[in-house]
């Protein structure tokens, strides 16, 4: 027979913390801390199953809930000696929701009822507080009123402030039991008003009414919309929790409070937490009285801590802490209340925590022998590592909000506006500290971010080339700020009213997306012992090894530093940018025929060479992935005519001649284009020369070294098995003819990026001619989503929004579309090549969830920007222990 | 144990035609023809597998291979009473190579080996002409010396010039048995001073070294890339075939000759062929002397037919040819060569014909009850259909290329050139033909290419916007023809030095890509009865519906006549840009918010109701799929200065606000941007608009006819089943409204374009959401592969020319990359709803093979261009009856 109600506390405990499916978080708790001995008014759960009959029958309960429900309350009424309605000991209760996941959106709770015009004079009466009594019962009106019968708070209010004013009160807390009594009848009429009825007498209808609120709010709006941005389904349903009321509004020798068991900002182990004397658990959120601290430690001047006023109870709830900590292992979150003098628990919960209290409550428990080290490591969530990375704006500093855009790239930035590039890193030659702000940014534009402190997008997503470039360099960027209207020519940016110029002084939050007038204080980023100490332990837990995505020998030595074990995407076009390249890479896409493109790259192949030595040298040891060219050629090309006129001077041609080669090589869908190894294949000199440097360096580097670096050659943008084998053979003649005067050898690895829909489809035949797949995800994720990630921006916030789709696809991997392919590859390339080493080199390399997904599909490394590097590392563990892609329910 | 060699001919007949794989095409028909009787000149084949053996033991034949081909060279002696190396009967053979498929590129056919200086003298004593001899051991020399020694052929040539010479004659027939006899030492002499040895004497030697000539072939580089090109694997191998010689050139008596059983240009039924008397098969085709026709029927004045020369003979092949016919049930393309009066086979197979000659051929052979309608069906390429369906040029009209592109809409067209869409609607207007040359098209040249003859663009594929429109609309067309140069402001195109301009005539044949000078004459399409006849024949035999993709009533009347059974593929946008509401839609785009857009959209309301009623009433009682809007936005809005500047007065704002929305709506990549249903879900009044439109025209065309249409609404660019969800929503809610308002019930149906890989990969939940899936392969081509359409013309051809790709994907479906999706989507979407109706409305619904893979997926239906669809019908069949998909072996 089906059970439709669980009790505990006062010796029947029938849940347990794992119970959280059918009784809720709340509800396993509460059964859960009666279990261990903990003091728990009774009380029982009506579990998540009934919720799920109520919705799919109409609201209707379930035959039997009734009469347990009967039972559960009398078995209440013997343990603390009282009863439902009962005119002298009357036997009040709380009723709150509670779901497997906490859930806002939902009704919440309802205090002290049972009261009704008969039983407050009972409990005035007992309680030898009439004061006490009717504030109870117009504290339960309100509630009941609010979250049962759905009339408006602001009409409550209306009432006490008529009374306070009528008796020339300054705080309702002056209130007399009698002007309470006036406010309740209020109340009544107010409720009696607004819902055609009075307010219900009976306690049984009452706590009918209530429980129906709480199922019935399961599918309210509020919650649906929730539950859908959340993925959470709706049968989970929510729980009942009927409890025996205890009060901390009864006296002075009352209270109610909340504490963590450690400080959930900065992790310390200390009790940290707040209370109120003689008040009712919404007193101390209310904020109409100002809570004061548990412990004397952690008391302002002129504060009083409970440690001084009621220091048995607060041994008592020391005593708790620890039975929690002990139990939970973990921090607590709790609710409690004393009632006359005895501690009574309410709740707990696992307690939120700031990045870096996260890391050392986890390394303490560790250390502290409460849970392993691998328990230590799945306690970090690994986004919120970010905020330990960079430099943040000071909470405590006053920030004035000018608008707002996406959250592209960590830590704060403060400086002057400059609105090019070139004046970016003029003015940063200087000494001077800029922000860049542009309406996007392209590859031309890579000097000026370097130079910048920050930069600033009115137009891109999160994987604009701003936010992309930014990560990779470590610098904070707000992409997409699509409310600011840049005016290049004008040398102001606008938003709603108000308008900046050039030089004037902005900061960024990268972690917020807020963009703000003028200078903010900053603090600094402190990496304790505890991240070395916990990183360590992440890195013997994880199986994926986590490389870096870089090209410059700071990005390189960045991402070393921060653990990176190689790195997995070099892109060899960013090196084509600097001013001392870019005039040879210009004239051989502005020869017209082999011989003069063959002139032009070999003036870019001493530049290519130093490059890769350079980073062969930091990643000694280590693998290096270099991508050959994968842009179109046209990005390449200056756009402006004065650019244009500057490079037909150079190359000694007419302006026209440039002009006509822009629009020649000018393309509709460039993502789509004329890039990747389709220029190898038709330029196959380009991918010589880069193979030359490539191998050229390698005998650098082996030669001075001794240990010969491994280059592991990247094709990209393969679609068909023989784009690969062309390029491959390419690669490889050229290493023959380099290894030979040189007269050594060379081990290297020749591989390709997996970054097509039909690359992935076709990787059994692609394996044929690879040492290894690379997934480019950000391309993946277009192709296979039909999603230009520089266009999205008009859309996906919108979709992303409306649940249509639960994450940003560039941020997060679409698991079902593009890992579908990716698991599509990498069971068709390990079918074919059962060694095939695999791996991912889009942003999603530095994404949790996608990391999770990564482990799943079994590749052997995820590659990222430097600076997520630590946060990949965490995940990869994490995701090896099983935890990762959860951390929607954490 | 293995058996190498096959005998055929003098009563032993070990191989049949249907042993093609084994003994090539050659050999399995010369002993299918012994076999029946027919007069074959004794020999033998030696097998593909010997070829595989070679190929893969350097070099080397398998044991017994030896024995063997001594045996049967000794068979081929008893035969014909002759010995190989005897100096007074020598027995000559001829060896050639026969693999599988025709392939040209491998070593052909070496003819009287076994002749040396002793059995020369033989022969010329035997036969009673030492010319004869002499000549045949010259032919020898300079066969073998070119094809298996490798010597080149000119230097033959030039020794067989300085005889000539010498002697003072005009022609090498003139020349005399001592001349023949200097011709040969001067050959010795090249082959000795060329290879380093003397010419090979021992008939043994020349066998094997003729024998493993054509072996090594199969492995010469053009070989090999004839078979990548033609996706032919290399482990099928060549036969090679040893047969005695027969002589057409030993004297008036003797003759060679080639002919068809039917005329291969008209498919009439009569012999067809030429002959030559006294001469050897090369001559027929060296051109040297004119060869004479077979019959007096087809004889020219002056020309002397077989049939009055050899009547005996010429009964003789008219008998024969009723022998192939009966046996083959096909046209046969013969070689034969007449010794003494006596006629030998020396091959045969099918014949190639014209598209008209198949038609009629086919349909002649079924009503003679030489094969059943299926078997008709069959023989007719779908591909050559188009043929038959526009006017070609004249083939005896001479031509002026001025440059070449890709024969993008088949038919020819002729007039003047104009640059511009509305100079070419003006000139038409007046009644000029005009040829539109554009760099490219976009819509807004829709009327331009209405009104033209035919469409020249020096840029874009196949599947570039001129070539689809020009398809759909049955205009001529040749596009991306790069090396034209077109300079609008100067109103010239240009090419290697010719410059025409404005107003001079062209002609367009958009069935090989030409761009010809002035007018060329052309001929009218003819339908026979036979055409109407095959068609039908095919209807019965296929399972798929062939539609059209039309929007105009013109289109949709055109589909009607040829035979279309619904509209597949309506683009609604088309639409938008008639004249009289650009204007509207524009207004729509430019307003700020949503009650605007309504605004504008109320006006173009009546526009599009009255185009879905004249599309219903044409398509009277079959299924027309419409699909709302696609393209993005910023397609519709003008983007000269001039057009701006003219909207902009039309709406009442600045000019900038119009240039500057043009640059807001830019899109960097606008085939993966803001387009399809994701306009339907951020403008939902968009699709509103339409689907009323569709609703309250299908209640016009009920009332008035009494046959409610069953309009299928189509959302495009689905990717996630929430966007189906929402559109479809929309959709019925409206549906809702104008059936209550009309007061009538409307069937109709709601389905998605499956055009993106995710909507593939996730068709199973999308297909809970869809009545139905039609696959837009041009879309998904393009995401699959990466591979945008408007820019793959820089790269695409040189994939095709090197075999990387086997077929344009955009004219052929890709079924590795592509294919597997449309499987993967058919079969997920089938799995979840059994009955999802499926269909194709990519241009690959045009394209025979590429149907044939709808019908391998089991597609409902093909939806192509109009003019396409007698094509689409044919390949249905052809697919139906498992003969689609293999005419790259027909």
């Amino acid at each position: 027979m089906a059970k439709w109600v669980y009790g505990f506390g006062a010796g029947l405990n029938e849940g347990r913390a794992e119970m959280k499916n059918l009784l809720g978080g709340k509800g396993a708790n509460l059964a859960e801390m009666a279990a261990i001995g903990l003091p728990v008014p009774p009380g029982f759960t009506i579990t998540t199953e009934v919720c799920t009959h109520f919705d799919s029958h109409a609201g209707t309960y379930p035959d039997g809930l009734d009469a347990e429900v009967k039972a559960a309350v009398a078995r209440i009424e013997g343990a603390v000696g009282r009863r439902f309605g009962d005119a002298a000991r009357p036997l009040l209760v709380s009723v709150r929701s509670g779901a497997r996941v906490s859930m806002p959106g939902m009704m919440d709770t309802v205090l002290n009822l049972g009261l009704n015009d008969t039983t407050v004079a009972g409990l005035a009466a007992e309680s030898g507080d009439a004061r006490f009594a009717w504030d109870s019962y117009r504290r339960f009106i309100q509630m009941f009123g609010g979250v049962v019968l759905g009339v408006e708070h602001l009409r409550f209010e209306d009432i006490i402030d008529a009374v306070t004013h009528a008796r020339f009160l300054a705080e309702d807390t002056a209130l007399s039991a009698a002007d309470w009594q006036r406010v309740v009848s209020g109340y009544k009429e107010v409720v009696e008003a607004e819902t055609g009825k009075p307010f219900p007498q009976d306690p049984w209808a009452q706590l009918w009414a209530a429980i129906g609120a709480v199922f019935g709010s399961w599918m309210n709006p509020r919650a649906v919309t929730y539950r859908k941005l959340h993925d959470i389904p709706a049968d989970w349903g929510t729980a009942v929790n009927v409890q025996a009321m205890v009060f901390g509004n009864m006296g002075a020798d009352c209270a109610t409070g909340v504490c963590f068991t450690r400080d959930p900002s900065t992790g310390e182990n200390v009790i940290y937490g707040e209370f109120l004397v003689n008040a009712q658990g919404e007193d101390v959120v209310a904020g109409i009285r100002t809570p004061q601290p548990i412990s004397i430690a952690s008391a302002k001047p002129g504060e009083t801590a409970m440690e001084q006023v009621m220091p048995a109870v607060h041994a008592e709830l020391l005593r708790v802490r620890g039975v929690l900590e002990q139990h939970y292992r973990d921090m607590q979150d709790i609710e409690f209340t004393v009632q006359q003098g005895r501690l009574y628990m309410l709740q707990t919960r696992n307690g939120k925590r700031t990045a870096a209290a996260a890391l050392k409550v986890a390394v303490d428990m560790a250390r502290e022998g409460l849970i392993d080290e691998a328990e230590a490591v799945k306690r970090v969530p690994p986004a919120q590592l970010d905020q330990l990375l960079h430099p943040t704006l000071d909470p405590r500093a006053e920030r004035h909000v000018m608008s707002r855009g996406l959250p592209a790239s960590p830590g704060a930035a403060c400086g002057a506006i400059v609105f090019s590039a070139d004046e970016a890193e003029a003015r940063a030659k200087k000494g001077e500290a800029v922000i860049l702000v542009r309406i996007e940014t392209s590859p031309e534009d890579i000097h000026g971010m370097h130079a910048a402190k920050g930069i600033l997008t009115t137009r891109g997503g999160m994987t604009s080339h701003a936010a992309v470039v930014a990560r990779g360099m470590g610098r904070p960027c707000v992409a997409g700020a699509g409310a600011i209207l840049v005016d290049y020519a004008a040398g102001t940016m606008a938003s709603g009213g108000i308008s900046l110029r050039a030089g004037d002084i902005v900061t960024l939050d990268g972690s917020t997306g807020e963009v703000l007038i003028g200078r903010v204080a900053m603090v600094e980023p402190q990496l304790s012992g505890d991240f070395a100490t916990l990183m360590g332990w992440a890195d013997k837990c994880r199986r994926m090894r986590v490389r870096a995505n870089a090209e410059t020998p700071l990005d390189a030595e960045t991402a070393r530093r921060f653990g990176a074990e190689g790195i997995g995407l070099c892109r060899t076009e960013h090196m084509f940018f600097e001013p001392d390249r870019i005039v040879a890479v210009r004239e051989m896409i502005m020869a017209a025929e082999e011989a003069g493109r063959r002139r032009a790259l070999a003036k870019l192949l001493p530049f290519q060479r130093q490059d890769f030595v350079a980073l062969f040298r930091i990643m000694a040891g280590l693998p290096v992935t270099i991508r050959l060219l994968d842009p179109p050629l046209h990005e390449f090309l200056p756009h402006g005519p004065a650019e244009q006129a500057e490079l037909a001077a150079a190359l000694g041609v007419h302006e026209q001649v440039i002009a006509r080669r822009v629009v020649d090589l000018s393309e509709a869908n460039p993502m789509l284009g004329h890039r990747g190894c389709r220029l190898g294949i038709t330029f196959p000199e380009i991918y010589e020369m880069q193979a030359r440097a490539i191998f050229e360096a390698a005998i650098i580097v082996a030669r001075e070294s001794g240990a010969p670096p491994i280059p592991e050659v990247m094709i990209p943008l393969v679609s068909m098995k023989r784009e690969l084998d062309i390029t491959r053979a390419q690669v490889e003649r050229v290493a023959g003819a380099v290894c030979q005067e040189a007269g050594m050898k060379l081990d290297y690895s020749v591989g390709t990026m997996i970054e097509l829909p039909r690359a992935a489809l076709t990787a059994d035949a692609i394996a044929d001619a690879a040492d290894f797949f690379s997934f480019g995800t950000n391309d993946l994720t277009q192709t296979t989503l039909g999603l230009s990630r520089d266009d999205a921006g008009r859309f996906l916030p919108h979709y992303v929004e409306q649940g249509i789709l639960p994450k940003d696809p560039f941020v997060t991997i679409d698991r079902e579309g593009v890992g579908a392919l990716v698991r599509i590859a990498a069971e068709k390339g390990r079918g074919r090549k059962p060694g095939l080493k695999l791996g991912i080199c889009g942003e999603h390399g530095g994404d949790p969830a996608s990391i999770a997904f990564c482990e799943s599909v079994g590749l052997d490394y995820v590659s990222c920007s430097p600076y997520r590097v630590p946060v990949a590392r965490l995940a990869a563990a994490q995701a090896a222990l099983g935890a990762g892609g959860t951390d929607r329910t954490a």
